[in-house]
């Protein structure tokens, strides 16, 4: 008998890897006759590259580059088991944890870091990219990344800008002349749900500004630069990003990839799904698990158990989900393919008693939910 | 397909019957079409009463009795199915639960209610009687119920003693020529899983003593007081009940029922389950579910979800346990016929909290597990 244990990670207590281990541990309890195929996955957020580096035996790049306050920060890239493809994760140079609270302020923030992981995996020989840009803390469209990357955005007199949201209605020309011309050989697929347009109340300022530290002054500022932005790469290339859906995505880099790089944007999930392979491996399992920390309604719109569930539904195999929280209305899951949900939580305690003891739990757990199903064909 | 539905009851949050009804309504989720038999259970403790009569669609009978610190108390005994049988919790006349905390004390505290209610029964034509002893407030050695059925015990004036443990030492004769003469042509099926002796450091005062109330000094005076009883008692009747097993419980009315009556003693849930007739409902049954507020490696010792796995497992029904805190090492249970145990916490939470939301978390969770248990079949 084989089953598959796809989980995504439990935030603030197991990774991705550490939470497919634990539910193994419990199926194995059950029978060491089970084999076990690990499939620890994400959904294009945190954990994205270890989950694609880990599942197709790929390996890690350390990189120093700028962060998202041009500081110093240890980041990487992940190269796939193909040794072609580079996945990079934004908020590993860019990213919103990579700064203490106090000091987010998404007017001086810059992408800058993404653009050199670009180069540094451009200069490695990767021509295909995959990016998955979530949990940043920039609003500055893009623009850093097309700096490091040799993109010359230039004021009024013919200097170049500095960096952050703050800059960009500096600009008043953009000059492409030294942009890496590599990137047109490349295809760079980009992993994002978002499907906000670059500018207005939907766009990237009012939504996500924010939670990245605007206060509402600084959000319609960022919100009006953007649009002049819009207006410089509309003049430039053609494509009008202002209410074009997913431009908005990442403080605008959505809008820098569809405007200046061979993109294609598709669902976080979805590229995780493809590229571990998790179709081939769940070819005649018995039965697959799945989980992470929170399970409720909002799973149904591309978080880890239903991209794993959908897939498994094609092959007509039953998914269990794991979860420290069940939330409500979890009905919707079930025609993705969720057959149940169980939570780990065994008895009444703290958010930080779950989250310590979560290995223990989920290997419980899932001993338990093996139990359940085998007991049928048992009988 | 046929479930039967045995749970305990989740004690603070749901009583048995609820509890069952609970768990119904998540398997009826499932699907409308599966047949539920609702059979609430309890283990010779509290709900006893309940559950036997609610099984065999008996009736309950209300008297007004004397209790544990002789005020007047309303307590009640059934009358099961075939309408011969009474079933009688002690608690109910003579129990902790009746007394608040300050005023308990097993010096003063007398099983007289509950020899009324059986004085009750008697009037109404019951021959048969299953006592459940659990939970009592007394360490009388259960002279308050032979004194309500007429025994005379008296003291070297040759009146009779009070009531309570402190008068044990007072007596020096037992006097049987009025104690209802009805009892010898009754059967008495005593619902115990105490198997201690009346006297000594394993005895009924000094391990129940102190959780009646009892000080280190009471304890002491107590075991020496049942340890005169024994004496005149062993004179009288030639039964030695000093180390008698199962003579110590609830306070010593165990002895009593071994000297004095035709009785005698079964495990509580080994009763439960034969009056409840759950053999038989689970032939033919698919699965079934059963539960408790709290599981663990005790509940191996005669706990409700353990006597309805062993009924199960003759018939290889798989029996899946639902319990508000799983506890350590239940891989003990699953020798005695327990499938699996989830909890039925579904996110951090407090303990009032999973009181107060008991049912709906019951009910979720069983509609959980039927689905993953129906999973393989479904296949």
């Amino acid at each position: 008998m084989k089953i598959v244990i796809a989980p995504d990670s439990f935030k603030g207590s197991l990774t991705a890897v550490e939470a497919a281990q634990a539910i193994e541990r419990g199926v194995k309890k059950v029978s060491q006759d089970i084999e076990t195929i690990l499939v620890p996955v994400a959904d294009g957020g945190e954990g994205t590259m270890d989950s694609l580096v880990a599942a197709t035996n790929g390996r890690m790049v350390d990189v120093s580059v700028k962060g998202p306050l041009l500081d110093s920060v240890p980041a990487a890239y992940g190269i796939l088991g193909d040794g072609q493809t580079c996945v990079i994760e934004m908020a590993s140079a860019s990213g919103l944890c990579l700064i203490e609270t106090t000091k987010r302020n998404p007017v001086l923030t810059t992408t800058f870091g993404t653009g050199q992981l670009i180069k540094k995996a451009l200069d490695d020989g990767c021509r295909k990219f995959i990016l998955a840009i979530g949990g940043s803390a920039t609003n500055d469209g893009g623009i850093g990344m097309l700096q490091a990357l040799g993109m010359q955005l230039l004021d009024s007199d013919g200097k170049s800008v500095g960096y952050g949201g703050g800059e960009l209605s500096r600009i008043v020309q953009i000059d492409d002349q030294d942009f890496d011309s590599r990137i047109t050989n490349c295809e760079f697929l980009i992993a994002s749900d978002v499907q906000n347009p670059l500018i207005g109340k939907d766009g990237a300022s009012y939504v996500f500004g924010p939670q990245k530290g605007a206060t509402p002054q600084m959000v319609e500022m960022l919100d009006r630069n953007l649009s002049h932005w819009a207006d410089l790469v509309e003049k430039k290339t053609g494509i009008r990003l202002h209410d074009k859906p997913g431009a908005g995505a990442a403080g605008g880099i959505g809008g820098a990839f569809q405007a200046f790089f061979p993109s294609e944007t598709k669902r976080g999930i979805d590229i995780v799904i493809e590229y571990t392979g998790l179709a081939d491996k769940l070819t005649n399992a018995e039965c697959a698990f799945t989980g992470e920390g929170q399970i409720d309604f909002q799973t149904a719109s591309g978080k880890t158990p239903m991209g794993v569930a959908e897939e498994a539904k094609k092959k007509g195999i039953p998914v269990f989900a794991l979860a420290g929280s069940v939330g409500k209305d979890i009905d919707v899951l079930y025609e993705h393919g969720i057959t149940s949900v169980h939570s780990i939580v065994n008895a009444p305690m703290t958010l930080q008693e779950a989250i310590i003891g979560g290995a223990a739990l989920l290997e419980d757990t899932a001993e338990q939910v093996m139990r359940t199903y085998l007991a049928s064909l048992k009988k």
